[in-house]
């Protein structure tokens, strides 16, 4: 199957002459774009498609840059066409006003993305370029714009009924478990036995989503601890040499850290899905399960801290860490924390602070080496998003509260 | 993974209570479907995209036709909202307000096709709604309208990238092949027996386009006869007992049966795809292969005949069917056979024609038992595609123009 | 892969000169089994190994009988090189003279057919060879003796340990699924939908062994009904239009076919392993399942009847049968029923017995309709076994014995 | 599958009583050996078995040769019974008779090995267990005696019927690529970037046996490098950075590594099939490959140098290295070189010689930096083979040969 570009590209030529080929590939991208949205034909769109993607990745940022600003500028909407559209079909709907309508009010580049998704291979590619667009665009509103509609066709390419969770295990091939240890954001992943030690016991796992048109390319993993008990440190659990637990035996869940793989799905979440499925897949596997709970950094704590002013601090950070999670609020209402933000979005609650936990260069630069447990009660998650969606709500125990409530007392004094 | 969704059910119902749930569930699919289409939720949306499913499922067709209607009414573009968020745009461009227009100027019933399409499952679900859509929406315009955003999301969902081509043989499985025979629209496949002589001997074969997300679901299929010679008549091809060729040396494909397989993709266009990519691979596979043709009914032909009167024919029908297919046409220029139209679209040529070629009940009935070899040389489709597409020309031997000319005299007479 | 004898005999042939090779594949297969045994080369080896297959393949029955004959005769032990060699070998043992007394000791033919069996297909070659040496052979002393080390091989090619189950559904490959309606040997399968009511439904289950080296064909399959209680006849099991059961409400699961599919592999016995592997794992899914049992037939019991006269008999079969099955032996003290023999020499008891439990023909004639349930008590099998294999004894229900009881009292009388 | 034995030790535990299973369990292996080639029930067999294989894990070397003692002298062929059968079958040849032969003449230590592989995994830890033997057996005639009974197995079960042949990329499992490391006996690799750059190029290809009854452990593999011209140095094979060549530009497929992965497989040679069969699939993959030569070391080189005294050579190492090769011989006539006999007992001839062509520690110390070229012609390997078998003729190249003849010419001074 993966001949069929490369026979029909030689065929092809030899039918329409080399020159006229040699001219295309002469074109810059924009202009091949151009000529992609406005072919009929299948043939002559995917080699068009082809050209257009083999042509970008050879560009330099520079001229990414102005291909984007091409796209953004001439293959947006049209106000006027768009509006034209709209009355006639709002004057006499039917199914070709209609059309006409879907067609006017829709930026042409959506149909461009579109088309350019058609050859094999392609879907990677433009979620590299979206990782380019998201880099080179950042400041310019007609080129965030522009992600716009990107982010539009993702969500519907990358929804999860296409997502196919897999099992990563030392079992997994080596040309993917080496995208586990490059992509591993959160506790870095330093040789192929500290991989092993994470994929390979059996109280140790790891699960990744894949989409069906990139099947070499995670696109979000997480890595799962069963043990007994909540443990209040990582560090112990990557440790070599570790005792094994069989997994009957254990009655926690631990998610320990989770990766996003490609920045240019960057705003497309996976990480809800990927948790709540994994925990459904482990509760049905392993009866004994009673909690699933994450060990995460608090990122944002320390630069809090500076940026408050809160120079003389004297005594545990975990009551500060308790009062950061569940007082300190963006703007808009949500909790300042990023991490904080995406697990009570998920409908879990703030469970139990640890300090000393991540003795890491990068849990002490950030967190300060405290690190939180988030708990994930299946039965509870739903009410809780809710809670959390409408009105802000933390879901925290009360051991964290009373815990925030004394640094609030000792700051406000 | 399977279990997941019973399981967070399961759970969720525990955690919100019978009560709630029993209520959402008796609660007509309209309703169900604007509470998805609102959820700021991913798990009461997921729950939410299967209730709506399910009771989409239970209904008759009379309550799917309200159901339709519903969406075709309370979730089509407002006017007055998408005409005010390109206002907004216009007059000051940046990512918010984009992003409004984007919204706005969408109807919310795609959204809630691509929140349906979220759960294991729904992706065939989807095509066997439009399916039903189709059916009993034709002739409301508000409904055909309804089916543009089904059609303009299931082009970007079954894009040529996400399909996998797929080898049909004997040792294909048995729930697959059942439906190969359930499908086959052009030659009836009247037995197991009669399918393995179509998909058993090397100089058979047969070829499907499969989407990840239904598995088990054929799109399209092709199936190919290698031969030495362009055959003439079907029959001969699919006879017991005939004797089989060593595919290298084979020096023609035909193409002799074409299927698609899924009502609720109609105009969602894979055939061209298949045909291309099925002669791609057999070029590189069998290097003998010359010419790649169809043996194609004429399924227009007899209309044609009666609707213009021709009551007085004497001779052969061939120098008829030439003239049909080369110079009646349609209002719109394009010619008036479908199957004509499909072939030279891909950029075939009128190859040359047969009578009592199918001497089927359906073959008698609606081609006059003439069949007609569409040649596809693939250094020429794309030339082809394109004069066909521009000017409407219609590619053809000179001993088929002959025949169309001697037609034409007779008939001018 | 499968291009490698073609290759290598194509460019051996040119390197060996075609006249050579000419001459060889002229000499008859028995010279060519000479060949091979005395080769050292595994080039040529492999190459006469596929010149004898070959040839054998192209014979009649006759040329086979004088080829077995020839390796019953020509390739035996010669008792007194054997002789030489073990008082060698006792006189002074050593790895030289015990390596000599295993290679004088074992006929050559052994030696020839493990050189067979190097290439690739060979496997299912010898099994088709060794089922028509079954065949041609019966009632010849010498190719009886030859037949011993077929089976002396096939038993070691053929352990459990290599053996994979499979689950047979309607997912399978047609190709195996039209094998399993041949071979099926107990209740004929007339049609592909008479397959499907075995294999598709959940409540209905199949399962074969396999040996990689013949991946497309069954050793031996079994069926399984799963149901609420013991069921007395077989139609209703099979018929069409019956309600299926959730396999978690089933409380029994019924082995009522189960079949032999290669003849080359009599006396090979996969049956007590299949139906233990199959009963473990069904316990291992289903924790509601209590009873294992066989619904079989009495193949040998209207032939008894005959047999030992009993013309008069009045009323019903069943304590015939009962009687039958636990008190009528063969000279050596074994059943007479032979499915009896494998039954309870796996270590099952004699349950229930059902009268006008089979209607066929087949089951009329040979059972007089008469089916019984052997059961499998996981917990017992091994202990039955023992009692079975030492002193004879048939473990039986306390119902099945006072029938026997009342049929011995009536025929003494 | 994998939970059978447990789920079937534990349910007849209960029934046998853990009384009895408990003595079992704590008898030794030498009687539980003793009750396994007794046993006549399959399920207590397969019991035994897996107690006799667990009993043996847990032992010490001296318990294992205890062990292997017990079936030497306990299990072995009683002469006194072998003859009386063979006498009985002399005097009468029957089918009775030449069982009761079959079963005397051979050693029941067999049978035993035969009953232990019934269980799943058991190839596995008999090919360890031979493992071993070798290692503990040496020098000791009854155990070397013991060993000819194993390798009889073995020789039947590996043989090349059975096996696969993979092809081993980046894309295979982590677990198998760890063992190739493992397991690389030739030219050491020293990490997975190592590794990566022998079989993720598309110049460089590694391939290996595996046995269906243990598909995680490789039997034997070869890597190989497609190359333009015969290489004469084997760093620059595994050179970082090299530049790659296109597949098909190549001309030549140098075999630079072969490995034996299995200690307990010693004796069972699958060196000839897997060089002949890689050949044969890469000269059907890529028709311009016209040479496959092997850069092999010359492990004995230094050794003899030494033994023979030559102390004050002068000048290149190459013409001594063509001297050896070609005219040094172990008593019994072939090659003293151990590599020289294989390749030469396969077919090759010795092609050309390179000095300083392995500059590693190994490679100095055993070759003096000489490597050799072996060359497989396709069309010559049988003839060469019979040539050197027959007659010990070393094939060579005319540079070879004149080099080995100036060598001898300054010895003989």
């Amino acid at each position: 199957m993966t001949v069929l570009s490369d026979l029909l590209a030689a065929v092809l030529e030899r039918g329409l002459g080399a020159a006229r080929l040699g001219d295309w590939s002469r074109r810059p991208a924009a202009e091949l774009a151009d000529a992609l949205i406005t072919t009929h034909g299948e043939t002559s769109g995917n080699l068009l498609a082809e050209q257009v993607l083999a042509a970008y990745k050879a560009m330099d940022d520079h001229a990414r840059q102005e291909f984007f600003q091409h796209l953004a500028t001439e293959m947006n909407v049209a106000p006027d066409v768009a509006r034209a559209a709209l009355d006639a079909y709002e004057a006499e709907p039917s199914r070709e006003t209609y059309r006409a309508y879907l067609t006017a009010s829709e930026p042409p580049r959506q149909e461009l993305i579109r088309r350019l998704n058609q050859i094999e291979g392609a879907t990677g590619a433009l979620v590299e370029m979206r990782g380019d667009l998201l880099r080179l665009g950042r400041g310019q509103p007609e080129l965030e714009a522009l992600d716009l509609d990107f982010r539009h066709l993702f969500r519907s390419w990358f929804n999860r009924g296409f997502l196919v969770l897999r099992h990563i295990t030392w079992k997994t091939s080596a040309d993917i478990l080496e995208k586990i240890i490059a992509y591993e954001a959160v506790h870095a992943i330093d040789s192929w036995d500290d991989l092993r030690r994470r994929v390979q016991p059996d109280d140790r796992r790891c699960f990744a989503f894949f989409h069906p048109a990139m099947p070499d390319e995670p696109l979000i993993f997480v890595e799962v601890a069963l043990t007994r008990g909540i443990p209040g440190a990582v560090q112990p659990l990557l440790a070599k040499g570790r005792e094994e637990l069989k997994p009957e035996l254990a009655d926690t869940a631990v998610f320990y850290s989770i990766s996003n793989c490609q920045s240019g799905l960057a705003g497309i979440s996976f990480g809800n899905s990927l948790i709540k499925q994994v925990a459904a897949d482990l509760a049905s596997e392993l009866p004994g399960l009673a909690r699933f709970v994450t060990l995460s950094p608090i990122p944002g704590l320390m630069e809090w801290v500076r940026e408050a002013g809160i120079t003389a601090w004297q005594g545990d950070l975990a009551p500060l860490a308790a009062h950061y999670l569940l007082n300190v609020k963006r703007p808009n209402g949500t909790p300042r924390d990023p991490v904080a933000r995406f697990h009570l979005g998920n409908g879990a609650m703030v469970h139990a602070l640890h300090e000393d936990a991540d003795l890491s260069q990068k849990g002490r630069a950030g967190s300060g080496g405290v690190m939180v447990n988030y708990l994930y009660d299946l039965r509870r998650t739903s009410e809780r998003h809710e809670a959390f969606a409408t009105n802000g709500t933390v879901a925290a125990s009360s051991g964290v509260k009373s815990l925030a409530g004394s640094a609030q007392a000792t700051l406000n004094k």
